[in-house]
């Protein structure tokens, strides 16, 4: 291979330069300060587990992005985080085992074997908030007002939607008609897809009442008429829908109490992270994205398999998207100049530079006389001390 | 496999739960500061790369350290990082491509394949700091300072030993020596492992004078009087060693006028990374950890890799190693105390409760009425506007 290729990163995988690595730690200390000042304690998981580990219970989805690689000292498999959202309910199950409610937090690398989509990257560094032991709907409104505050922390507060879902609507719809399981299938699947041709091909021999409803749940989306149509159009056929539709009100009512510049969004017929979400769902855009920015939701059973079924409720951010959105220049602040210093050991030199970096400076030793272009100021001698001055020639 | 499994984690690789959660993510904020402050720009390099980028010119050690694993979409192979090094190298020589000196440094995590000694973590979190474009001796001890202040930012500059060495001395003496390459490259094994009887053996047939001179080597570790014990046996055999052993006579002096509390202790036959670094190595002790806690060296050479050799100089810390050695108490904050508040979306409660965490204090809103045992002060109801009081009962 050719000494150019050694530069190329894979696919999806990149690297971030000075400017960017320190949007990217400045959003991350203030988004994990934000959670620490709600109560959310912070936890580092591990970048790898067994593959049991990381993947029971959480759905296909999160199977095909999993690096899996043989672990040498156990001959088992281990897989390499693509969410870290099951390793926190495993520690909340397992490791913390507390009784009431727990709010955690974390900030990590992930790695996805393909793009999520086509321009995704491959290592988002996921940031986000769970809370457990709460079934309430306070508590989905805690993580959601959380989640907006994540972004108002990166200066995206700006023209937010919230898309609001239930996988209830659509699994309560399903329960009722019961279809045979390869229809159910394949109509799950055609709705997933949102492909209304698909969708009527697959129930073209169904009964004019499942016809009718799971058709009107593709169009089920939009602002909170979107609700009262749903009563109307769905309820009859399923009435379980209704307690769906009356939480989707509820929150929304509460979020935009929190955010009234918030628009919200209902998609009925989402049905995202179906089989592992086991109740709201929800998504931030903001403009400009053409994928979410931030979501989350519902899912009460994933601690099962780790001994503890427990009610759970968060959300996931990627802190180099939400940096990348954030511009040039937007949240740019002026490069903070620098004090050069000579080089030297004498304690009067040393003392004056440690006692400069002790108070926020940022002093660059010139080494070999060579001065650091960020310096503006230096480090001189002025009769027997050394004091800061305005750097010559600057 | 059992539900009671899914709890395990791989031989090697740790989760932190809050407490030590907390401490590593100070730790890593002062460690980082610190690097800001002495002018070293923050690098984000990816998680992973070609194996040809991360392995490149490094050395055998790191190729057995890396877990790979095949890239769908390219159909190559990637490499997780086990180092961060060649990383930060690569983006200097690369993606900077500065001309002048070039301070870099980073945070994140690695993984090994399989642990460097047999308690070793196999997920280090690294921290370190590369200064390129400067062959000076002043760089070195710049990088050695900082690697000390680094331990000071973690509250273990108590008692450390500072360990020296220097490729060159062997270097030296095995060009001048010209031994056959089989032969050569058993000793360079046997004085890798530090094995005598191999030694030896390897060298029963060799001239009185190599076998002196490398049976020599082996002993040449302690303090300074060991640089002259050298200069006396080895220097008459291979003139060059007289350079490396002035070199580690002068960095020796001026990190201790830095830190006159630092023992210094230095081995000549210290072989660590000798395919990688091509100048000084150092590493530093503590005590209560058989291995050192942070460590580097001179690597001159492997920008070249990446179509630009520059001068580089360098170390590394694990910071979960430093924060496991700061040991529970040392640094141990007490828990800050937090504030109950009601749930609710009046505008006056949201407002006093914003206000608050604004401030600085944490916040946790009691769902259902259960108050998180951290809370010791309650925001309450007070004549028509919220107050902070006492928690009742606590």
């Amino acid at each position: 291979m050719d000494t150019v290729d050694r530069w190329q990163l894979p696919d999806g995988v990149d690297e971030l330069l000075p400017e960017r690595a320190a949007r990217l730690e400045a959003l991350r200390r203030r988004v994990l300060d934000l959670y620490a000042s709600w109560g959310y304690r912070l936890v580092v998981p591990p970048l790898v587990e067994f593959t049991e580990s990381l993947l029971e219970g959480v759905g296909a989805d999160l199977d095909i992005l999993t690096f899996k690689i043989p672990d040498q000292p156990s001959g088992r498999t281990l897989g390499i985080r693509a969410d870290i959202t099951p390793q926190v309910a495993r520690i909340d199950a397992h490791a913390l085992a507390d009784d009431g409610v727990s709010r955690l937090c974390y900030a990590g690398t992930t790695l996805h074997a393909r793009p999520k989509t086509p321009l995704a990257s491959r290592a988002p560094v996921q940031a986000g908030a769970e809370l457990f032991g709460a079934a309430t709907l306070a508590a989905d409104v805690e993580v959601i007002n959380l989640m907006l505050a994540t972004l108002g922390a990166a200066g995206l507060d700006q023209a937010v939607t919230l898309d609001l879902g239930h996988g209830d609507v659509c699994g309560a719809l399903l329960a009722q008609l019961a279809l045979p399981p390869a229809i159910e299938a394949a109509v799950f699947d055609a709705l997933q897809r949102k492909s209304r041709p698909d969708l009527e091909a697959v129930l073209a021999e169904a009964s004019p009442v499942a016809r009718n409803a799971l058709l009107a749940l593709l169009k089920l989306h939009g602002d909170a008429a979107v609700l009262d149509r749903a009563a109307a159009e769905l309820s009859p056929v399923a009435p379980a829908v209704g307690d769906a539709l009356e939480t989707l009100r509820a929150v929304a009512l509460q979020v935009t109490a929190h955010h009234p510049g918030v628009d919200v969004y209902f998609d009925l017929a989402e049905l995202r992270g179906y089989h592992y979400h086991t109740g709201i769902v929800f998504a931030a855009y903001v403009p400009g994205h053409g994928e979410a920015v931030a979501n989350g939701g519902r899912y009460d059973n994933v601690g099962r398999a780790y001994g503890r079924a427990r009610p759970a409720t968060g959300f996931a951010t990627d802190l180099k998207t939400l940096v990348q959105l954030q511009g040039v220049g937007a949240r740019e602040s002026a490069v903070p100049g620098a004090i050069a210093a000579p080089d030297g050991d004498a304690p009067a030199l040393v003392a004056a530079i440690n006692a400069l970096r002790a108070a926020g400076e940022v002093v660059i030793v010139s080494l070999a006389g060579e001065v650091d272009p960020r310096c503006d100021r230096e480090l001189a001698a002025d009769n027997g001390s050394w004091a800061v001055r305005p750097r010559r020639g600057n």
